[in-house]
């Protein structure tokens, strides 16, 4: 693990007044130093499951027998489940995997299966699986903390029904389901239905779980070392708690960089990995950062309205789609780039016959370049960005930064001085959708938005 | 063609001092006719090819007798283009066709071809997709209006070698070049070797080329009836031309709405497609938002740095990850929703024994349910949004709304009162990075960067 942050383009030095002085990181150091006292307090008080996963090391060693024993009888694993249950999955296949992983033939895959992760209940999406998966070789990882969830479990019974008309009577072989240790629907099933589980822990939020079950079962499924996973996170949980100085924890700076630059008006936060392999790892950012930042009341219940807006953008792709902006547009952004060091492949360019000048060069060497390119135009239009430094793209190193942007997080959240881990803000849209839905004990719900949707005229052009 | 734009939810009398009057639209009514006018006369000056379009018939029926006689002889189609090149190209395939495309078997596909849009130099990925493409059976489209963009031809090379090793001596029957009419490297090319070629006319921008050849062709190889979406597009030109009160016009009132919510604050304009389907439609719209809007200088020269910034979201799965913030964080956004009526498929969810009130439903009604109750949810929290309605999904209507975004973007350029076709911004990391290439006459880039890179004392954690 050798994951770094480098900070050098997110400075007033080289982006003057749009950038973060010297002065102002070392007023912010006490505060700093107080978040992570709060941080580890909390953890020491068991509020904080996240830090406790990269030491369940029991537990990726159930997961990797479990996943042993269905490499030879499956050869598909759906995850069902949604947000905090999906991204983890997809960020971890996407980094760690070929990036056609579902197209290569099982010999390329060496045994192990094809993922897919059907985050959505859109209907031609999930009916759509169906139609390109034999169900009879097919295992089906239901995910929901609560146990509860809509869209996890409308999926489920739509794949249960085909699951038993294929599979027959030992449909419950295909099936495991990730939730609750002691309470919840699916664990009620899974209780009475002897159906293989693992346990989400209490103090662990969605958002923060693609290093427990929730997001390692499908990557040992596809052969990932998960056991490196956690070893990469367990490197940058002891390199962020070994610093005494608050400033030499990249957590720690990463926070107080976004949250001095916050203030300073730069609300959008961009996140640009140079490679198509960490483009879903800054889904999960978006998740991570938006969910947990986002909110109306401070630690003390007074309305703030506060929280930096997360993008994700894709290096060299979104140069010619959103760097324009970028450089000229309003001054209410920071670039995170994610900068691989070396790309597993080169994918030389040959000498093709035209003399041309990118003939004898490769595709890596093209793309750093313009990462470099793209970093140093930023910087020079006095544009904040730094950049997380990956030097291999590999367990350990993405362990390493997964941990580091959750801590980053839990940090944020004592300086922005709001709740991180809940999200009052979406428990109206459910209780519209259950009232719409028609779901008994949800008819003033019902009631409340018809009358609200019918107390303005419609304007239709 | 029955594309609708309802506006109720961006009004003052449902979000208040969020949304926008009726006073301030009726003020700015003269200006969004000006504006129309404006686009009109650039049009007849010439300079709005992507207005002209939808009327090049004749284009799309060459284009359809090359993809009827492709249709037997490959099986994969890879378009090699970046940014404009690709996106539009990702929009049609991911809104007309299956979901899992690519994974159905030829007679599912009714034998037209696979779709694959490399539209990144990464290497990884570009190596990664010839490990899963048999190179006798593909045929690769090379997209770029000038001929010259370097991830074009990096990646064209690097399949070149590899289609000559596979293809044999007639590996140019592999090959489409759609590219400017006279000049270019891959024009030179296509004239000396003889090489199948489409046009890009001269005045359409590559992020208002959807309907171009640079879409088209890739649609057609997938067996998109792409004479309907140019219909569609048509529809879509003569409702907005027919409408005299520039408040009957939708792409006009699309503008207005952002435009005015922008002054508002409101800097961040959030696409939402409830629809799996439509969500490369919210990366193409990025591209046209951002790089179209986002200007450092007005008309008159002055300095404005001025640009919404687009963000994609989807539809219920982000309720999961960005509805917390959408709800609750500042009130710096505009949400449009893009609404599908009827979905292709409606996936019941059937009864599986567990009397839970999902059962007998159906995924269709529950993420419909879902973005009625997240669009009331939003409004009652006084957080602006307008909802695109598409009542299917099918190619009229995909053409009539890419065009109402495109003229409404020409609008928005009047209302900005900045240059909506040009990208002056990329210019710089394009220089940098001829610079860090080492090619011959962009000695003094190399020079500029490295001496830039010196200059600041690396700040690393």
């Amino acid at each position: 693990m050798n994951i770094k942050l480098n900070y050098t383009y997110a400075l007033s030095d080289v982006v003057g007044e749009h950038g973060v002085s010297p002065e102002e990181l070392s007023a912010l150091k006490d505060r700093l130093a107080d978040a992570k006292k709060a941080v580890a307090q909390k953890k020491t008080d068991g509020k904080l499951g996240f830090m406790e996963l990269p030491y369940k090391t029991d537990e990726t060693a159930k997961i990797k027998r479990l996943a042993a024993k269905m490499k030879g009888r499956f050869e598909n694993f759906v995850v069902v489940g949604i947000g905090g249950s999906a991204l983890g999955n997809i960020a971890l296949q996407g980094a760690l995997r070929h990036p056609y992983w579902n197209l290569l033939d099982k010999k390329s895959r060496q045994g192990w299966m094809r993922i897919f992760v059907p985050d959505n209940v859109d209907p031609e999406f999930v009916k759509g699986l169906s139609d390109v998966i034999d169900f009879r070789k097919t295992a089906f990882n239901v995910i929901s903390k609560s146990g509860t969830t809509a869209e996890g479990l409308a999926n489920f019974f739509f794949f249960k029904k085909m699951l038993e008309a294929k599979a027959g009577k030992k449909y419950r072989d295909h099936l495991i389901f990730t939730t609750d240790a002691k309470k919840g629907f699916l664990r009620d099933i899974s209780n009475k239905e002897g159906i293989t589980s693992f346990d989400i822990p209490v103090n662990v939020g969605g958002r923060f779980s693609v290093l427990s079950p929730v997001g390692l079962i499908s990557a040992a499924a596809s052969g990932i070392k998960i056991e490196r996973i956690l070893a990469g996170a367990r490197a940058m949980d002891e390199k962020c708690a070994a610093s005494a100085d608050a400033l030499g924890d990249p957590a720690a700076v990463f926070a107080a960089l976004n949250y001095l630059l916050y203030q300073k008006g730069k609300r959008i936060c961009v996140m640009f990995p140079y490679s198509n392999a960490l483009y879903p790892m800054a889904d999960w950012f978006r998740q991570l950062w938006a969910e947990s930042l986002g909110k109306k009341s401070n630690a003390r219940g007074e309305t703030v309205n506060v929280g930096p807006t997360p993008v994700k953008a894709l290096g060299a792709t979104d140069q010619h789609s959103q760097v324009q902006l970028y450089i000229e547009g309003p001054y209410d952004k920071i670039v995170v780039f994610l900068s691989a060091g070396l790309f597993r492949k080169t994918a030389p360019i040959p000498k093709v016959g035209y003399s041309h000048y990118l003939e004898g060069r490769s595709l890596a060497e093209l793309i750093k370049c313009e990462e470099d390119a793209t970093r140093n135009a930023l910087a020079k239009e006095k544009r904040p960005n730094m950049t997380i430094e990956i030097p291999t793209i590999d367990e350990e190193n993405i362990g390493g930064i997964l941990y580091m942007l959750e801590l980053a997080t839990a940090y944020a959240g004592e300086l922005f001085d709001i709740n991180a881990f809940d999200q009052p803000g979406v428990e109206l849209g459910k209780q519209l959708t259950y009232g719409l839905m028609g779901r008994a004990g949800f008819e003033t719900q019902k009631k409340d938005i018809e009358e609200f949707k019918n107390r303005f005229p419609q304007k239709i052009v």
